[in-house]
């Protein structure tokens, strides 16, 4: 069961001017600001009510984040639903054709384990799965 | 102030296919179809917890979404964000060098009364408030 919209993943050029425009967007600034090496980004996140957005810039040019600036330009990345169980979920969208990118989840940024579906069958979005890692 | 993600409207080519494919990743069926003729597109609200998902298919070639799909194809068209005055937020965002393509709210899907920023000043996003309309 996807529980709610955890968060909206946003590919930005330059950290700071874009930290400086959410938090005039948002009336609030960027509770936490971290480095996923393994993704070539480096990440901040504003929370908004429930519901979380997650800035993200490349560090390198490998990086996916700067595959798709060059592509698609700034702009709405991702969007990654809550999940209680993460391995479990992945399990149900397989039985109904979904494609996986990470068969096995991953450590993600902000505390999570992490998994996302191939947007070829997501209509174009890419879906990200997100359970919150506890006790550690 | 933006109390939460109210929907994200999503881009689709074929309402009934995507219906099909939300419902199975989303787990609910859609709650309601609408569609709005002044835009040219014809919507489906998912459920999502505290939040929902749009999915928006063109009934016309000039609809806005018809553009959005023959220049991105489907996917993430917008974020649309809860707020409690409609006047007062829009206020505030011109205040903050934000620019609205409605200078006036104007009716919605889903009895709310909406606006729009200009995505060239918000990362590439297009950013919809959204009031709900109570009392009707």
């Amino acid at each position: 069961m996807l529980n709610k919209i955890e968060h909206i993943g946003i590919a930005v050029e330059n950290l700071e001017e874009s930290n400086i425009l959410f938090e005039k967007l948002l009336g609030v600034p960027p509770y936490k600001s971290e480095s996923v090496e393994s993704e070539g980004v480096v990440t901040s996140f504003f929370q908004n009510g429930p519901n979380k957005i997650e800035l993200l810039m490349a560090t390198n040019p490998e990086s996916p984040i700067a595959k798709f600036l060059q592509k698609k330009g700034p702009g709405i990345h991702h969007i990654a639903f809550d999940v209680d169980d993460i391995v479990a979920e992945c399990e149900r969208l397989k039985k109904e054709g979904f494609i996986l990118i990470n068969e096995v989840p991953k450590k993600g940024a902000d505390n999570k384990i992490v998994a996302f579906l191939h947007p070829k069958n997501t209509n174009g979005v890419l879906v990200e799965l997100c359970q919150e890692v506890k006790h550690l």
